[in-house]
């Protein structure tokens, strides 16, 4: 089987360059206004891509003075987008720190059902710091309590989503009969965060439950995601860094008895790109013209769990002194670890810091030709970097757009990417295995997740 | 100011039947199918009702087997629906015993802004035993317990809703300032189940909130109505009963100094229609020959908290002491009551309390031909037991045809209903004032709710 390339548009604000919301090429239009997520989904399934995939904080977020703020709901965001696109997978975050088990399972299967079987779930942890105080807590739980809870967070939904066998319904109005009340059973969970005693209220969805997507790189996200995720999105700053995480989690994933390719690993990228590579790099020169710093500071001092940087000048060369140790951070560690790494290795000024981080905050950025751009994701791909990409777009939809119509044939011409969308759910397009069922003959006892 | 009356299609199932899935003229579409449900909503606008409504409860349910289960989740549903509609009102119906205030405040919001200002939140403590199960609780709390959480959770909401000021988005490309961080205020909620510190992380939405419509009454529903509801949905056999309700609450809200047109009340209506009065007779006979008595004997047992009745006969003639004390159930309180009631004045059968609250678990059931139905809904409106009716067709799509087809035009003639949709939202199209805001110049201090 040869592989395929696999590509996801990330859709964030107007852009992923924190000051993309001032750029004439990004969009006039409310980020609460459906018709622009509309047109960004069609534009991607005309594209043929994956999916798309909308991230999520339960919490307002810092610097709103400065910072575009406040969008729609994931969920049901993709009830909408699912009505509005027929074929391209979506993807929502969801936090297992603050969400219920068994609400959170039925509008993930009610999303499956809306979109006929394209739906896939980002599993999160939330790592910003200020969304415990909205869900009554004193203070954010530490890494490993987070991981420990998201852990039986998805044993139990996994429970719930397979409480119904494929033919539970009947549907007889001649006998009467609706349902075979053997082909659903009760999730029956009792663990140390959850106890969730019915079956759900909905059928077995046509995916059988939402892809697993996953976007921690910390030790215990990686652990989780090697048992866990079928996609995982990840944040590297170099091709080094993405092929050691790569090896890692595809490495941990055997361990655990599961096949490399049942893991699709889909590091971010954020590509400006231009007809020439000076008009390239002159997209990122106008957007670090825009971005203010108090954003990139007040972002980078949550990254670190609320760390204090304001004493430290733009224009001073930074050491890894001026910064905590990133192994005892409890909110966004790998994003800090690799932030300590760059210091260490380039040490930068704060002013050139705040600027590598504004373009796609910690993903790797690339600066081209559709031709280069393309070389580059070509290169990834086959030297065992990543299995696809995330696209993280500087300026939207501007810059998509570029990559939709120019890099995107470029990929084709090289047999990397489809021509068309086969049928099938995303699962399927991923080249995932069917989930397994409880009630399946050949597999009477229930597998975990 | 002309009265108007107001019209919500309720959908459930295959119709308010408990047997209507078994009836030819009941769609064949599965009840996860997003076509079905679109298909209605569109009827209903074409018909130029107020809204559609989705009812819901965190558990399973009884008799799967007899009795169909297992639908779509509302709040993606709505999401749904908000892209495949334009005017109509769109009500969900979700539980503040076992939601989050911020997570629930968010996806409210969004689908306001979805929706372009259409939203209405059905407020329900969930009255089935079941669900707390599901949620890691021993047992259901008691009505008191849930109402005083409704209470605390709506005051919460209602300041997350509030903390964004209508104009606090500048979006000024030129300055660089995205919002104005005065008009933004953190909850700062702290109460005794729920403490919420920050702001929600999404715009004031059209409306500035969702239409508030509350479903119980009991004397704490009652008491909670008078505070918040907007609109009522309400359950009565009789036109005298409405009545009593009607007055009870305007009373109650006019003491709470609302006015009394700001409460919306909508007793539920199911009508059997046919051309003649035979034919309408027909229809609750066959539909009642289709119905199984194991479905309405788990619901009614389910309604007095899990009462087992399962020693009393069919042909029994029943009487107040098989039942056990209404004032004493915790799960659905008000309808234990009206039961309780229906069977002390007609001392029915068991086969005949059961056929009664087949037809509409315990709302008015009416039967005749559209000349017949129109006057039975002229008749409530104007002699003071109702503001308008939630609209529960025994049998969907067919009997809702019939109802928009036929009784609409006649309501019509009579002055009593639209025929064309004003624009504006659906506050505005229930006669609602606009929601005051904490940042408006003439309210500097903030109101409740
Ligand atoms: C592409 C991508 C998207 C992410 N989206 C979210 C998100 O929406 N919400 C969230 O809480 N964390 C999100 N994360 C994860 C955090 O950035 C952070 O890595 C993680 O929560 C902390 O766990 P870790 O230390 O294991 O990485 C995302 C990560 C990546 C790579
Ligand atoms: C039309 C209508 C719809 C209702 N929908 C729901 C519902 O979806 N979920 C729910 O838990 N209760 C619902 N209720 C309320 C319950 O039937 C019940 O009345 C209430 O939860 C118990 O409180 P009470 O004793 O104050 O009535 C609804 C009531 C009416 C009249």
């Amino acid at each position: 089987m040869t592989r395929e390339l696999h590509l996801n548009l990330f859709i964030n604000g107007r852009g992923h360059h924190e000051a993309a919301w001032r750029h004439d090429a990004s969009t006039y239009r409310a980020l609460t206004d459906v018709s622009y997520y509309r047109d960004l989904a069609l534009a991607a399934e005309a594209a043929k891509l994956d999916s798309i995939f909308f991230a999520d904080h339960v919490t307002l977020g810092e610097d709103i003075e400065h910072a575009t703020r406040g969008e729609l709901e994931p969920l049901t965001l993709l009830g909408s987008l699912a009505a509005l696109t027929e074929r391209i997978g979506l993807i929502a975050t969801a936090s297992t720190t603050y969400s219920e088990p068994y609400n959170l399972a039925r509008q993930f299967a009610s999303l499956d059902h809306l979109s006929g079987g394209r739906i896939g779930w980002n599993i999160v942890t939330s790592w910003a710091p200020s969304a415990a105080a909205n869900f009554g807590l004193e203070q954010q739980a530490g890494i490993d309590q987070r991981y420990a809870r998201a852990n039986e967070f998805v044993e139990v939904v996994s429970k719930l989503w397979d409480s119904w066998a494929r033919d539970a319904i009947l549907d007889d109005r001649a006998s009467g009969s609706y349902a075979r009340s053997q082909g659903i059973r009760p999730a029956a969970h009792s663990g140390a965060f959850f106890k969730v005693a019915g079956a759900l209220n909905i059928p077995r969805s046509p995916q059988g439950r939402p892809v697993f997507v996953q976007a921690g790189s910390s030790t215990d996200g990686r652990a989780f995601a090697a048992r866990y995720a079928e996609a995982i999105f990840t944040a590297h700053l170099n091709k080094e860094s993405a092929i050691a995480f790569y090896n890692d989690i595809k490495t941990q994933g055997r361990a655990l008895g599961r096949s490399p390719d049942q893991i699709v690993i889909l590091p971010g990228i954020s590509a400006a790109i231009g007809s020439t590579e000076a008009e390239a790099k002159r997209v990122w020169a106008e957007l670090n013209e825009l971005s203010h710093p108090s954003v990139g500071l007040a972002r980078l001092s949550n990254r670190f769990g609320g760390y204090d940087f304001s004493h430290l000048k733009l224009d001073q060369v930074l050491s890894v002194e001026d910064f905590p140790d990133p192994a005892l951070v409890q909110a966004s560690r790998s994003r800090a670890q690799s932030i300590t790494a760059l210091v260490a290795r380039e040490r930068p000024t704060l002013r050139g810091l705040l600027h590598s981080l504004a373009g796609a905050r910690g993903h790797f950025t690339a600066t081209g030709t559709p031709e280069q751009i393309a070389g580059i994701i070509a290169d990834w791909f086959t030297s065992g970097a990543s299995d696809g990409f995330n696209v993280m777009p500087p300026i939207l939809p501007q810059q998509f757009e570029i990559f939709a119509g120019e890099v995107v044939p470029l990929l084709r011409k090289r047999g990397l990417f489809r021509s068309e969308y086969r049928d099938g759910t995303l699962r399927d397009r991923l080249g995932l295995d069917p989930v397994p069922s409880q009630f399946d003959p050949a597999e009477p006892v229930r597998r975990s997740a």
